[in-house]
């Protein structure tokens, strides 16, 4: 069981109504910073442990400069993401570039930054060289354990997944690295995405560290790191129990004790590149009841649509839903809640048993801080929201602005034909 | 079986990468002017067809002055769309303003734009006349027949739809219309999306007329339009047959003689809104092969990602695929042809047999004109395209630039924090 709270209050909600109409984001700095340094503590064992946030979850740089404060890198897998990730002043090996079908242009910004590139093929060993005319001094290869790894439900099998080398890859990947004068290595792996069994990380990371023992000792390299990926999950289900984050921990440490310390390896950094556990519970999309409607079914239809958060739609994701000031009456109606895209998946709850709503209720999705505004979309026309952030001294400050029409218009040739 | 054709050469492709860089979007004038043509053709029989194009398809407002100078109108689903429609000079009734959980703003519009309002909900009716002050001279009403008509596969089950009335509202919701000093009706339903079965339409056809028989004698009133939605899907697969519009024009003829004209009852016009058959077929998007990967599988890595055309990573959808130059060669190859977003699901194509890749090979994804670039978003970072328009005499016009780094950025508040 998890606690579906809410941080704000109705007035912090009519007071940035002021400013921006509903729908709009409210990321809680406090809850961000609190998971942040929750991690970083729970990995304490490991000098040098650090979590790259993937900015894919909040691309927004506000959030990147708090995480940055909190110690954390950006795991960036584009080039607006490298440069969104620049100006926040991540540069050198703060950021950890993790691509997939990796453009040139992208590579030679990841080395012009000096960030960690994490190569997702053993072709782009010569794709870097040939864009940057050198490899970078620190190389990680991102290792796809194939039938060794059974994959997590959204992530999918590994052997079906595009990313990463074979294990006969990593062998001969490393060895080209190495002869072609690379002395820093990292590796890396991510199997999972939103996944909540602790164990998983365990047995994925022993993956990795019986790998790190086999190539240190068979290519006579050491490794700087081993990045571990995300893929925490949070409960987006009142039900559900978040990952015992120190549990995943304890785990990885008795597997370095195990696989590395007895076999006198060096102890690596442990790397991970968590989004939507730092920032997923602390990120709430706000709308208000627009239409009640009764047809075969009862409908409440919101301000938000999936234009706002696309999760519910588009992998039937449960997202929990609260209305403000009536979190204590009965839930006593079943309502389809409904934004107003014309796609009959336009859902945010089907068949959800909430208190009677009235137009003007404002109500509350939760665990939308990840992957939420970051998957928003212009179909029908549709305008992406605000984002605010509810500072630490309970003050708001707006981290994105709503789009406008002319936003929406701005790269249409109107006079072509 | 169709023909899987691309009107534009390799020098044509060359000649737009000059400005912008793949991937883009080429869409054919000439297909998309035939397509309005035949279907107007097919319903010469109904003094006053009309389809409304559905603007979510492909809203691109060169693309709606070319449908408007062949007389079809735009069904608008949004502010933005109407805003849109306006621009290239379609106001009045020649938009039709569907939408569902309307806000009051978008009513608003469309009244002062003179459009035929397409009401959702029986309630809106006081909706409008909150928000407008008044009722329009004109007014349609969204029919949902629920267990009346089986869904099809995309759009779903009725009963489950979020759109519409029920019969009984129907019934219920003209006649508060008429004593409120309504004059002049519509009547519209959708319950399909992308389907090949000509009877489809037929039955739903039937389904309406019937009604609009019973609603005529009953009520004692006549309506101007029987508006029957869209949802005309096209062959997506080569193996695939398109809907011969014949043949559903010919079923509706008849079915008016049955129900209307037998009873005595005036033709009303017949409405359409097709999006998808009218751009579908004659929007292809351009991507060059970036990397070929070989681990488990063999990857063909484009320079387009699910940003660009999100259907076959979110529906499963299946779309045609052609190399350029190679069109006769034997397809020799299995691929997962696949975009570089970090998302195992954004594949073009599992499994796909193509002729052997190279880096550098222009790849033509087939029957990207609707709701292709519509659905895209920026999720990583990504950019979204340029679309580019094949003037019937052979020319290239750019009708959308490509998404810059900073359009991205432009809501960003770069230093709330």
């Amino acid at each position: 069981m998890n606690t579906k709270t809410i941080p704000f209050s109705r007035d912090f909600v009519e007071e940035i109504e002021k400013t921006t109409p509903t729908p709009f984001y409210i990321y809680s700095e406090e809850g961000i910073r609190n998971a942040a340094k929750t991690q970083i503590e729970a990995f304490s064992w490991n000098p040098g442990f650090r979590n790259y946030f993937a900015v894919k979850a909040s691309p927004n740089p506000n959030i990147l400069k708090i995480l940055a404060a909190e110690g954390l890198g950006a795991d960036c897998s584009s080039l607006p993401e490298m440069i969104m990730a620049e100006r926040v002043g991540l540069t050198g090996e703060s950021i950890m570039f993790t691509s997939n079908d990796t453009p040139d242009e992208e590579f030679i910004k990841a080395m012009k930054l000096g960030a960690i590139i994490n190569l997702d093929d053993i072709t782009h060993i010569y794709s870097v060289e040939r864009a940057c005319g050198r490899l970078p001094e620190l190389v990680s290869c991102r290792f796809n354990p194939g039938k060794a790894k059974k994959g997590n439900v959204i992530i999918g099998n590994p052997t079906e997944a595009k990313y990463g080398f074979t294990r006969e890859q990593m062998f001969e990947g490393y060895s080209i690295l190495k002869r072609k004068g690379v002395r820093r290595f990292g590796i890396h792996t991510m199997v999972a995405s939103n996944e909540l069994d602790a164990g998983y990380f365990v047995e994925t990371a022993v993956i990795m560290l019986e790998l790190v023992a086999e190539l240190s000792s068979s290519l006579g390299i050491s490794f700087e790191f081993v990045n571990l990926g995300g893929g925490i999950g949070i409960p987006y289900k009142p039900e559900q129990n978040p990952v015992d984050i120190k549990v995943v921990s304890s785990g990885i440490r008795g597997a370095c004790r195990k696989y590395l310390e007895s076999n006198g390896i060096p102890m690596p950094k442990i790397y991970m590149e968590c989004g939507r556990m730092i920032t997923g519970p602390y990120g709430w999309l706000v709308s208000r009841v627009r239409h009640i409607k009764k047809t075969y079914k009862t409908y409440a239809g919101l301000d938000a649509c999936m234009a706002n958060l696309m999760r519910p739609a588009i992998y039937g994701a449960y997202h929990h839903i609260s209305v403000l000031g009536k979190e204590s009456d009965t839930p006593s109606v079943k309502y389809d809640v409904t934004g107003s895209l014309c796609e009959n998946n336009d859902k945010f709850a089907i068949d959800r048993m909430l208190p009677e709503l009235s137009p003007g209720d404002i109500v509350v999705i939760h665990d939308a801080g990840a992957h939420g505004h970051a998957m928003g979309f212009n179909y029908n026309g549709k305008l992406r929201s605000a984002e605010w952030l509810m500072r630490t001294d309970g003050s708001a400050a707006m981290i994105r602005r709503p789009e406008t029409v002319e936003d929406l218009f701005a790269t249409i040739c109107w006079d072509a034909v």
